[in-house]
């Protein structure tokens, strides 16, 4: 059948898409979602049929392209071609039997992973391997499958190293910057640890989000490498090596239900070890109530497939599940975390006590996995006397950052409120999804400076009119918002 | 925040979208299918959220929106107005429940039905309700209340009537029509039969379909019961009972994947036999490798889940297991379909036997369930009598259609191509799903003339050269098309 390209001025970002008429799609009994095969001079491409009801989207004998087909096509508006039926992708096949409960084997992981990298996949079919996923799980095998082929699909980095120190903390715990203390003293230590870290996608700030508040993080590969060789470390955002591709369309089809699917959950994360060549991973699972884990059997059970996964790749993995029902440090927020972090590595009395003993208490056991004698000690030792600072330094010297940045230099939002007590009493909760609502309404991770920071945790006990929080904004209009925020829902509580 | 209105010249048919650039989205802490609300002069809309990452499509500080919502609004290109952070669905919150194994109370489905019939779900949220529903089950209880909350949403008809018979075939079996000598057989036996039937979605031709070539089957419930009420009888499209909306669109979204979770299935049928006040039911569910049940073992299970389904909601079921190995009857396509059923209900010596003979058979069983004797004598005597068509001209008279209609004279393709045994022997098998196929390129059910005759069924012998089937179309392009399907695939295998 013969058509004319209409150009529907409208990018998916993804799947492939064309419009037919539905009386068009009937003549060539076409249904929603079905394939079909466009050629155009010497180039084709597959698309998934979309069927318009109405004459005003696409008339009959018109094909609506989106920008991803016509770019693909170099066809334009007005065109005609010749359509074909289109077989369905043999992804679609292994998907059903998921959802049948079978075994994917690692040939039909790896054409699902494909398809989906080539925008081969609908939106429906990827939310159908979701669901498939998530009710009939994946065991390690297919997890391991699943890890090796986002690996395959990304870039990686070659360091020529017999140990290579990671660690990972999963989400929900605001202000957990752990990371930018532990690279520092274990790297100070004489190990090895090439840090990738992520941004923000929900919460107030990610690592990466954190550090760049004081270096670039958007490193190529080969720029990576140079930093860790020369410093033993570094502290960049995992973005830039390309891991994401399939996971980001997997996360974007996720978000809707929030589900955290384990096997995809591992892989996504053993992918980012595997690929910088990590043999010693300290995974981190905050447990609480607004965490990734509500229950210590819950986090447990993922620990073991945490220490099995790891196995199977040749990586030694410890897991600790932690205290996640508050947020850890003070400042939340990209600057006002960064200056935490700063606060701690300099030894200054303003330093959060928290987020540095729990630093502490992991770069001990990482070096411990790799064999070190007396590691609470000597990480201690490490900090305090500076070492892990002068390292950092070196870190965003070698980044590309200013080695001198000043923590009380460090811009924060200019427009601020402070929060007090209502009441007298001992805090009994601090709630980290209304503490990162608030601190992600006042601009947090897009504006730097925004976020806010903790003067009181659980367990302290405040006064009538005692300052619980001061909420800082780069916009008066944001700070208003978060302050409505606050007024909807009580953040700190107190008893 | 402000934003100007773009017409995005695209309708869903469904959901409510709003698509904004990705730098207005991240202000606003917006992801992919969040929801907002949008409020103009004194009209209001939620919509679900899709994020541009071009400018083409949609620039900073406008928002695209999809047809329905511009209706639903009442806004036009270039308007501005604000929007606001909007809530997620409340069935979002069932839908997980039901994908965490949980399961659903009669007030979520309903909520989940209403959400789909009001365009408030997304095709990913219904996505995941289907893989939920496919993966974790739903009980009898779950059926019951999705039956329920179907009937409650389309029309109904009201009899009357002590009893009311009914049947349903379940699907992949081409040429079945047996409902249309059922029907007047039931009617002129002095029972109550108010037959709703179904439009092809990927065969060759259904019910309404093929009772369409006879006379309209499009009748509002009024008509429908001023028809049922002269006649004993009617044989009509259900989609005038709009009972299909919650329905059609999770099919549409059942499609991709094929799936058939059977709580869905069963209480769509169901549903449709409540919405007619049914009190006696016969299911047919055609067993065989191209039919929805490959195995006996699976359509026993469903035949106990139809039978417990029934008594709760009032009604007496009864469920066969028939052949469904190959097509039944002689015709396939509406218009070859149509003469068969005449040639049966006025005797001719070319009816197909086995439709007759099928047909027969479940008459009986359907006026035995009533409590009448002798129902096998009866059924015959009824329709060998010529009473069964004088009842079935009776219905198409009272539907609008020409009752003095002769067989000969229903207008069938006149472009036909004949297909011969290449060989002598047996045949040992009839493909329901490339006989579909073939019929359908012919233009089946779109062109009611189009379609295919099989001259022979399996264990017929034939020498080489001897007629296997006529295939008929209304046009020469699709007669080719039909050839072509045939060059790639065996439709009858001859041993």
């Amino acid at each position: 059948m013969k058509l004319k390209v209409k150009d529907m001025d409208i990018a998916t970002g993804g799947t492939l898409i064309a419009i037919l008429h539905q009386s068009d799609a009937q003549k060539l009994d076409l249904h929603h979602e079905d394939r079909i095969k466009i050629r155009f001079r010497n180039k084709s491409a597959s698309a998934v049929m979309d069927i318009a009801e109405t004459k005003k989207a696409v008339k009959p004998g018109c094909i609506g392209l989106f920008e991803e087909v016509l770019d693909k096509l170099n066809v334009k508006h007005d065109n005609t071609f010749e359509i074909y039926l289109g077989e369905e992708p043999r992804s679609v096949g292994y998907i059903r039997k998921k959802l049948d409960g079978g075994r994917l084997s690692k040939e039909e992981i790896e054409q699902i992973i494909k398809d989906i990298l080539n925008n081969n996949l609908s939106a429906i079919e990827i939310t159908y391997f979701i669901s498939a996923v998530y009710t009939k799980g994946f065991d390690i095998e297919e997890t391991i499958n699943l890890t090796k082929e986002m690996v395959e699909h990304g870039e990686t980095l070659k360091l020529d190293k017999r140990v290579v120190v990671d660690k990972h903390s999963s989400g929900g715990v605001p202000g957990n910057r752990t990371t930018m203390i532990i690279v520092p003293i274990i790297a100070a230590a004489g190990l090895t640890i090439p840090k990738t870290s992520s941004r923000a996608i929900s919460s107030p700030a990610g690592t990466a989000d954190t550090m760049e508040v004081l270096a670039p993080v958007s490193l190529p590969v080969s720029k990576m490498k140079r930093v860790v060789n020369k410093t033993n470390a570094c502290i960049v955002w995992g973005g830039a090596m390309n891991l994401a591709a399939a996971d980001d369309k997997m996360i974007k089809i996720r978000h809707p239900l929030s589900l955290d699917p384990r096997g995809m959950l591992l892989a996504s994360i053993m992918a980012k070890k595997q690929a910088v060549n990590s043999t010693h991973v300290l995974v981190d699972l905050p447990v609480g109530k607004s965490t990734k884990f509500k229950t210590i059997t819950e986090a447990k059970s993922l620990k073991k497939d945490f220490i099995r996964v790891g196995r199977r790749l040749g990586m030694k993995v410890d897991v600790i599940l932690t205290d996640g029902k508050q947020p850890i440090g003070n400042g939340i927020g990209p600057a006002l975390e960064a200056r935490d972090v700063l606060y701690v590595l300099r030894n200054d009395p303003r330093a959060p006590q928290d987020l540095k003993e729990k630093s502490l208490m992991m770069a001990a056991k990482m070096m411990q996995m790799t064999g070190h004698k007396n590691c609470k000690e000597r990480a201690r030792t490490i900090l305090e006397s500076g070492k892990a600072y002068e390292k950092m330094k070196e870190i965003i010297k070698e980044q590309g950052g200013n080695p001198k940045i000043n923590p009380d230099s460090i811009k924060v939002g200019e427009f601020t409120y402070m929060v007090k007590a209502e009441k007298a009493g001992k805090i009994i909760s601090v709630d980290n999804k209304i503490i990162a609502k608030v601190a992600r309404v006042a601009g947090a991770p897009r504006d730097r400076g925004a976020g806010l920071y903790l003067h009181k945790h659980i367990g302290d006990c405040v006064e009538k009119g005692t300052p619980l929080m001061t909420i800082y904004s780069e916009s008066e209009q944001k700070l208003k918002y978060a302050k409505e925020v606050l007024k909807m829902f009580d953040g700190i509580e107190i008893n």
